[in-house]
């Protein structure tokens, strides 16, 4: 059956103290939002609705870069959950198939839940709603539940002391053929201390209406939502345990999982080594046997097996490391193919290159790639041996098995097998250095005597 | 009322095992000492007296650097902490109003404490003393305590089984009129089993005087003193949580809080981000929506709203970042003003500089600021370019528009949108590189032959 | 009396996903095995036998590179751990005296707790088996003992009700006269459900021969066994949290202990400093009283007393700094002395070198060590000052008190107090810069505009 996704992410985050809107904040380097989107997409849905309201132009174009195809409902008012749904009901007009409500700033939510909350409609449920047990459950919303059936959902305030009792809570996510949750929504009142529209509400109507409503249940740590900063952090915290986790169990080596940092995207291949203090950005990819070192910094790269990466080194997007090449330590790579077995060991910068096979490149090497206005590209061959402190001003290129000298500026290309420098020839004058320190020290004591 | 301090910290810490003495190890940055001083400043002391006692010289400079107005006294025998207050008497001739007594090794009391201290004199109390609820009592002394009326304070050893029971323990902290105080202190005895003169004894000399004594009680972590070197590492971990919650509770967003080392003055605004694995000395102030990146080291620096810094940036005292300013990786900045927009991205040291507005600064650039024996300073204009691999042989001024060619050694000025250069012309000698290796390959081979 | 050590390394390791075998893995940046040997080297083996199976050569080569005097025996089927040290038998002939039975898997045993079992050999056991009081029993082998004397092993899938709720388990570590054990072992049979010669059962054949069986215990934590990644991230978690405590025990700060990473033989001297972020690698001493600043990376490498190191500093094998030497930020130092009080503050590679005492190395000097075959040595003098981004061309020597002009490939040597330079006459093209850059604009635009 076809699913669509409605997402709310009205809410303001008041408790953020932020000026962006609480669903833009990130989590693992990407928003909250693209959590939930990332989550709600394992189901394939057809449709996906973002309520916004708070900073809604932010958080639509925030959707919008996720997938483009994204439709944004807003809602001006903040009446309460089953408010923020109906405000979709325009962009689900003509869609035919379930809905999921779920919610932008719950980040943690499993495909694998979302999809044994399907196999419950699959199975007859007209209304599922996810619960979790509490280990303390506080505030939350009670889930009145005979076995799996779901008689009805009650706030808190509301609930009697034995209702109170109740450990079984609800997350807010439901799911239900799109019209008849749509119909349910528009029966909803706001009678009620608050005067708002609440989504929990239409277990009843649902019910009255002869539905079926069932529970399923998921570990609490995955309901998590974020209000405040600390949160944040706390998400972040369990996101990042639960990566580790499925990193150790894929055969990777990780010498501290505490100090490494690992984005949704991040994939490593078993028995890659991953020492302490890694952060990983998205877009990483670390092939099996690799070895990223302590205090590397990895983005949007891809690195083949064998190769070795810092300590400290600094791979930015488009940095693409082939099998057995080695970037060593306050070395940044951006946007440049490092081909097999070729060397960057120490203190360089290489944008916008390709470096061949075998080739080394000496200390301090940097590729002037920006002109102040245009990017360009350098290109070394394969085995070509670039001398420390050599100035790769692009575009420009560097033959195979072609050397440069140590500290040459290089502005034309160098053919295959020849030597480019580019140095002043040394001078050297006896006793001068004595005698400009001799008279630096004695203008420093006569400064001091004349205070 | 006047208030004054007394701060005891003539132990030897033996159990530190360490050179220095006790007080003098750090703690965020900072000595012990600082710390209990600056707890104590909060109530605005009229006079500071520190008891000093082993590396008395060592522990009076450096409290006369964190304030020269402190008095030291000298206890040069350990006779009881008694005796050490007794020490300061001289230092405290014409001194009237009320006196607290604090440790130079207990470096977490949080001024609220302190305040609720005083906040119980004026209102009725004579002799005001600090206890708290301890989780494991074990040998600590016991507060034998009426409601907050205090009737006496009794050493472990000497407590009877019924004594021992009591969980509220002394923290040693105490707040009496001066004059009264030390009156108290002259009149206690030494006949124990140490041999030595303990402050708590004048509990019982002070109600003999009619005094009242009241307990008021903070919670037990506050008063956590330093021992060991194990302590000390304790400490640091309370400091920081509560430093880390602090920037929490505050809007400011830390991935990964636990990996976040504060100093005590440390500023953070709202909207910052702190990415994981940061350090911040003494003396740093980041404004709203900046961000710090992973692996940042920040010391005595100044950074605008929205500048970015890092990863591996270090901003060293000086620093100062205005807005929109970019720090990049392996980047060293040390006094040093970075205006709206400038960039240096990569590989560069700034020190004893102006950069100018929307400048932008080459990889690998060097302001060359130290000539053996003086400083020199390097001013670059706005919108300058440059060139990677430029050294700025100071004192050296760059216009505004201005441009340095790549591997440039820049010794004079350069004016306002004119190209400064200083390059040896490339020379390419075809095949001499294949030739230069194969020589080497056959001289290495000829060596393994020769064994 | 003489002792032996046979270590079984045959397993495959199956559940760490991986081409390595298992005892090769690393903890703390040595293979388990080579832990396990460490312990047991404690009681200063005659003779030590690695039991290899599952990729025998590679854990053959890896025990010979430890100790080459290690014994290999092959077990080339894997039928049971009594089987495995029967495979021992041959290369055991000729040994007289006790053999110690240890895992390759099993890195923690302290060698504290083999004296232990060997003490209670020499005061008459004739069989001792290390045993743990285990915190969750599950499915570890149960030792049946009266006071310390054992009766027997009984496997969890054999044990009675009353024998599974005994808590005292089996580490499968036992010692016995050499002789003895195997001659107990050559009786064992394998009529069980899987077939296999348990080591295990020789407790009772050796009590059925009249041999006296004793249990020594060590807490549980000792006995971890290596089994997958998160076991092995585990086991690494226990040694570095004992090695940051033993730091703390012998007088050494740690700021942030649990971010602070050591090898098995690092060396930390009395009050010395440690800041967060610093990975120790092994080879490395740190004198007292030296400062190793946060983010730093240390290697086979020695730091004198008062030296500083750091921030993001990154010592590699045979950097050896003296007293009062100070490596700054993006420093790399390999294969180099560093005399008293010499500087090398910022961004510079320094390997293959020796630099005087006091010499002052600018930021960005790099020793061109390498011509693509051999690797050269820089030797400079004491007192030198060696100017921003010199480029050193080894072989070459600058004398005592000698200069370089920043930005200079220095090729040949600099006699004591000369000044060396090489450089290109500074240049400036008024107005060029504006103009170059009005063109870039233009040509901007004009690409914009034709799209």
């Amino acid at each position: 059956m076809a699913t669509a996704l409605i997402i709310l992410a009205a809410g303001e985050g008041s408790r953020m103290l932020s000026d962006a809107p609480k669903v833009l904040h990130e989590l693992a380097g990407a928003p909250l939002l693209a959590h939930a989107i990332a989550s709600g997409s394992a189901l394939e849905p057809e449709r996906v609705v973002v309520v916004t309201g708070h900073g809604s132009e932010q958080v639509a174009a925030a959707a919008r870069e996720i997938d483009p195809d994204i439709r944004i409902a807003v809602q001006s008012e903040q009446l309460g959950t089953g408010h923020a749904v109906a405000q979709a009901t325009a962009e689900m007009d003509g869609f035919t198939g379930d809905v999921v409500v779920l919610y932008g700033d719950t980040p943690l939510i499993r495909p694998e839940t979302l999809a044994q909350v399907q196999a419950a409609r699959e199975t007859g449920a007209d209304l599922v709603v996810l619960g979790f047990d509490a280990a303390d459950p506080a505030r939350y919303g009670r889930l009145v539940a005979d076995g799996d059936t779901l008689e009805r959902i009650v706030e808190y305030k509301d609930a009697t002391e034995a209702e109170r009792a109740i450990t079984l809570c609800n997350s807010g996510i439901m799911l239900a053929d799109a019209t008849r949750m749509l119909d349910w929504i528009g029966r909803l009142g706001n009678d009620n201390a608050s005067g708002e529209y609440y989504l929990t509400d239409i277990v009843e109507i649902a019910r009255a209406d002869g539905a079926q409503a069932r529970v399923v249940t998921c570990p609490e740590a995955e309901t998590l939502g974020v209000n405040t900063r600390a949160d944040l952090a706390y998400a972040e915290a369990a996101f990042q345990a639960r990566a580790r986790g499925e990193a150790l169990d894929n055969g990777v080596t990780l010498t501290a999982p505490e100090t490494v940092f690992f984005a949704a995207d991040t994939v490593i291949g078993r028995d890659a080594v991953i020492e302490p203090n890694v952060v990983f950005g998205s877009g990483v990819t670390v092939e099996t046997g690799a070895r990223i070192r302590a205090f590397s910094h990895l983005e949007g790269c891809h690195v083949a097996r064998g190769a070795v990466v810092g300590p400290y080194a600094r791979l930015r997007p488009g940095a693409e490391l082939a099998e057995g090449a080695k970037i060593g330590n306050f070395v940044e790579v951006k946007n440049a193919l490092i081909a097999e077995g070729a060397k960057v060991n120490h203190l360089s910068y290489i944008g916008d290159a390709e470096i061949g096979a075998a080739a080394n490149i000496g200390a301090g090497t940097i590729t002037c790639n920006y002109d102040g206005v245009f990017k360009h590209k350098t290109r070394i061959g394969s085995r070509a041996f670039i001398g420390s402190n050599t100035m790769l001003v692009a575009p420009v290129t560097i033959g195979n098995d072609a050397m440069t000298g140590c500290g040459s500026v290089v502005t034309e290309d160098v053919p295959d097998e020849a030597l480019a420098i580019a140095r002043s020839r040394q001078v050297t004058k006896p006793g001068l250095a004595k005698r400009m320190m001799d008279r630096l020290k004695a203008l420093k004591a006569k400064q001091k005597k004349d205070g």
